[in-house]
C-alpha cells in the first residue's frame, strides 16, 4: 500500500507518495496561485496526485491514505480550514472537497508545521526517538511537537503548540498575532531580515561605517543572512546582531525544552545553513539555561534533516499516528 | 475500595483517605521538619494513613492504591525523588521506601504541583472538562498539566509543564533557577512581595509618601496582600505594581494557552484570595492576547476550588490516571 503526503504551501503545492517506510517515490508540485478559489487549488492537488499515481502505474484501490498539510488555523477533528493567512480562505472544507476527487480513501487534515515536526519524527531527525519538537525558522516561527509518535495539538481547541506566539519579552517587538514580544518576533528569520534593516538605517543615518551596509549593496537588499555575512567578516554591529537573535533563539528553545522535555529538537529553515555559527552558541546557551541540566538525558538539538520533504512525509504519516 | 493520598509538602504531611468518588473521608496532617533523615518523614507518612484508618476502621486489604504527591524533581517513572530543595533529598527512592510499609499495595509518585491539577481536573474546577492547566501561585510558580484526565510530564525526561521556568522577559529579574526572567520571577507570590518590598525602598529613599509604607506598618511585613491592600485604599505606586504585577501574569498565562488550548485554566494560591480586583483585569488582558480568539472554544480562567486539598485528592488519584 501506499500513501500520499499533500504539502499545501502559500507558494506551492507539493504532492509525494510515499511507501509504508516514508520514502517519497516520486513528487511533484505546481504553483498555489493562493488568490484564486479555493476548490480549484484542490482540483490541483488532486491532479497532481493522480499523475504521480499513473507515473508509478498505482490505481485508487493501492493508496492507503491521503495526509494533506496546510497553513493556518487548522481543525484536524472536523476536516476544515478554519482560517488561513497565507491562502485566503475561511472555514473551507478541505477535506470534505478533496474526498470528491478520492472517493472513499481516507482523508487526514494537519497544521503544516505539525505535519513538519511529525515527518522529522518519523523519519528524519527523530526517527527512533521518543518525542520531538521541530521549530522552523521563516517567515514566522512555526512550531509542532510529537510525543510518542502523536501530534501534540493541544486541548478544547486543536490549535496549540502555537509556539511562534508565546511571549519571551513583554512589552517587546510587535507580533502579527497582536501581542508584543513573541517568540516570532525575534527569532523568525523575517524578524532578523527586519532588524538587520533597522540597524542598518540607523548606522546609515548616523554615517557610522559597517559591513552590513556593504553585504546588503551585494546582495541587493536584506535577507537573514546579511548579518551572518557580515559577523563572519569581522563586523561587530553583525556580531552583535547575531548575539542578541540567538539569544532569543535560545530563550524560546529553553522555554520549549522546560514545558515539554523532547528527546530531540529539531531547528528548520533557511537559518540552519549557517550551522556551526548558528548551533554552537545556541547549544551553549541552552545547555546552560535548561531547568534539568543535572538530568540523565538532555535534549538534543539538531538542523532537521528532510528540509523541504518534511511536510509531505509527515502529511504522508497522518493516517498512522 | 478506599484510596490513600499523601500531599508530602515543605512544611507539612497532609494524608487523606478519600472513596473512588475523590471524596476526602478523613484527613490530618503532621509538619514535615524538613531537615531530618527522609526515612522518618515516610515513616511519618505512613504512621498518619495508618491512624486515618483505624479512624474510619479500614484495613489495607480495602487500599486500592496509595499515592504521594512531593515536591522538587520527581520521577513518577521510577519513584525516586531525584532533587528536592524544600526537603534536602537527592535521589530518594520514595515509593520503595514507603512500600515497606504499605506491604503489595500499588504506590505512585508524582510532581505535587502535577498531582494538584490532577486534583483539580478530577474533582475541582476541571471536573467534567477535557483539560486543565493549573497554575500556583506560591514561594514560585507551580505548573501543571492534564489532559484527558491525564498528567502531562513531558518527553524523555518526567519532569515538563515546568511552566514556572519559561522566560516571559528576556534578560529580565534573576530567577532561582538560574535564568533571567522567568514567569517564577514576576508572577509569583513571592515576587509580587519583593517587587513591593523593592518599591517600598525607593519611595522611603526618595522621602515619597504612600500606602504602601503604611501597610507595611500595618502588617509589620511586606507580603503579596501589601500592595493589593495599598491599591484598593487608592494608591498610584500600589496600582502600578498590581498592573504591572497581572500583565506579567497574563503574559505567562497567555503563553500556556497558546501551547495547550486547555479548556480550563485554574489559579491556585493565596493570592486568588483578591478574587475579582485580580481575575478581572486578568481576564481582560488573556481575551485580548490569546491566540485563537475567535475559536469556538475559548479556555476558561478560574479561581482553583479544593484549595490545600488539590494536592490530597490528586495524589488519591494518581493510580487511576
Amino acid at each position: 500500500m501506499y500513501r500520499i503526503g499533500i504539502d499545501l504551501g502559500g507558494t506551492n503545492i507539493a504532492v509525494g507518495i510515499c511507501d509504508t517506510d516514508y520514502k517519497i517515490l516520486a513528487k511533484a508540485s505546481t504553483p498555489t496561485l493562493a488568490k484564486r478559489n479555493a476548490e480549484l487549488i484542490v482540483k490541483d492537488m488532486a491532479s497532481l496526485a493522480e499523475s504521480l499515481m499513473t507515473k508509478l502505474e498505482i490505481t485508487k484501490d493501492e493508496i492507503e491514505y491521503v495526509g494533506i498539510a496546510a497553513p493556518g488555523t487548522i481543525n484536524s477533528r472536523t476536516g476544515v480550514i478554519e482560517y488561513s493567512n497565507n491562502i485566503k480562505i475561511k472555514d473551507f472544507p478541505i477535506v470534505e472537497v478533496f474526498k470528491s476527487y478520492f472517493g472513499n480513501t481516507p482523508v487526514y487534515l494537519a497544521n503544516d508545521a505539525n505535519a513538519a515536526a511529525l515527518g522529522e519524527a518519523i523519519a528524519g531527525v527523530g526517527k527512533g526517538k521518543d518525542s520531538l519538537i521541530m521549530i522552523t525558522l521563516g517567515t514566522g516561527v512555526g512550531g509542532g511537537v510529537v510525543i510518542n509518535g502523536k501530534i501534540f495539538e493541544g486541548g478544547v481547541n486543536p490549535f496549540g503548540a502555537e509556539l511562534g506566539h508565546t511571549v519571551i519579552v513583554a512589552g517587546g517587538r510587535q507580533c502579527t498575532c497582536g501581542r508584543r514580544g513573541c517568540f516570532e518576533a525575534y527569532a523568525s528569520a523575517s524578524a532578523l531580515a527586519k532588524i538587520t534593516e533597522e540597524k542598518i538605517y540607523e548606522l546609515k543615518l548616523k554615517g557610522i561605517p559597517s559591513l552590513l551596509i556593504d553585504e546588503e549593496k551585494n546582495e541587493g537588499h536584506v535577507t537573514a543572512r546579511t548579518a551572518f555575512n557580515a559577523m563572519k567578516r569581522g563586523d561587530k554591529y553583525a556580531s552583535q546582531i547575531i548575539d542578541d537573535y540567538i539569544s532569543a533563539l535560545a530563550d524560546g528553545i529553553t522555554n520549549m525544552i522546560n514545558i515539554f522535555q523532547p528527546e530531540v529538537l529539531a531547528i528548520g529553515g533557511g537559518v540552519c545553513g549557517e550551522g556551526d555559527a548558528l548551533m554552537r552558541p545556541l547549544r551553549k546557551l541552552v545547555s546552560r539555561d535548561q531547568y534539568t541540566r543535572d538530568a540523565q538525558h538532555k535534549t538534543h538539538l539538531a538542523i532537521a534533516a528532510l528540509g523541504n520533504d518534511a511536510g509531505i512525509v509527515g502529511a504522508a504519516a497522518l493516517g498512522n499516528c
